[in-house]
């Protein structure tokens, strides 16, 4: 059963609804894999441009504009670092908002887990107690929310 | 602070994961704009070819060549019907797999509500109670667990 759409999300010639959609509006700035994957990078640690390509799997070209991309939307910044006797190089850190995307990537994790070949997949497990990480989605009052027990009003 | 990576994923010189990583599996079925908007669709109610191009703004042959991946990943099905009169046609429903992508649509609307101009974002709620519907990263035992609380380990 799908979501119940209320307003006017539930007019039968509701418009295409572009730009009133943030699911939409999330998916111009990350809307690609190599975007996702350079984020989950970055999640675990990664900062130097020749690791996040290679570890990417892209070419230096795609991951400059992405990294470019993902900066001027907020989610990555570049940090100077020298190394004793080196140049100063840049690092790339997430941001606050870089960091609220981790729902997103655990959401992908938790689905590619459960529904592709299962082939040496990593846990997710939380530092504090040892328990394993699986996203939920539940309302502000704590229950479980399944799609058809969920509302859409616009 | 980054997540902590444990195992063969905290060698410095580990491999770009590709195939064992959850989040790029899941991303080979959907890392794209198009197959995410159509599934939001889907999950919204829409049924028909038609309907489902317009409402995600993109041409018969890219919702086709889309709708068949997603078919043939198994995340949606086709179903005949026939309304009095009219000839038999197909209309795509979620498969259970397909439903459970709902924490990525949600968490990517979570996003896109906290960190894109918010031009009328709908809301989304639990219809059993009313209270708004936000996913949030929890482990098994409960606790909310944030980037620098989590435990990668491969």
């Amino acid at each position: 059963m799908p979501a119940r759409l209320e307003g006017r999300l539930a007019a039968p010639d509701r418009p295409s609804p572009g730009d009133h959609c943030p699911i939409d509006r999330a998916l111009a700035v990350v809307g690609t894999r190599s975007a996702l994957l350079l984020l989950r990078e970055v999640s675990y640690g990664t900062t130097r441009f020749d690791d996040l390509a290679h570890r990417v799997g892209i070419s230096d070209a795609v991951a400059s504009a992405r990294l470019r991309e993902l900066r001027e939307a907020g989610l990555l910044e570049r940090r100077p670092y020298r190394e004793e006797g080196q140049r100063t190089r840049q690092e790339y850190v997430l941001t606050a908002s870089g960091e609220e995307l981790l729902p997103v990537l655990l959401a992908l994790a938790a689905w590619g887990r459960r529904h592709t070949d299962p082939t040496h997949s990593p846990r997710f497990t939380h530092a504090g107690c040892g328990a394993e990480v699986e996203p939920e989605v539940r309302c502000a009052a704590g229950h479980v929310v399944a799609l058809d027990d969920l509302v859409v009003s616009g």
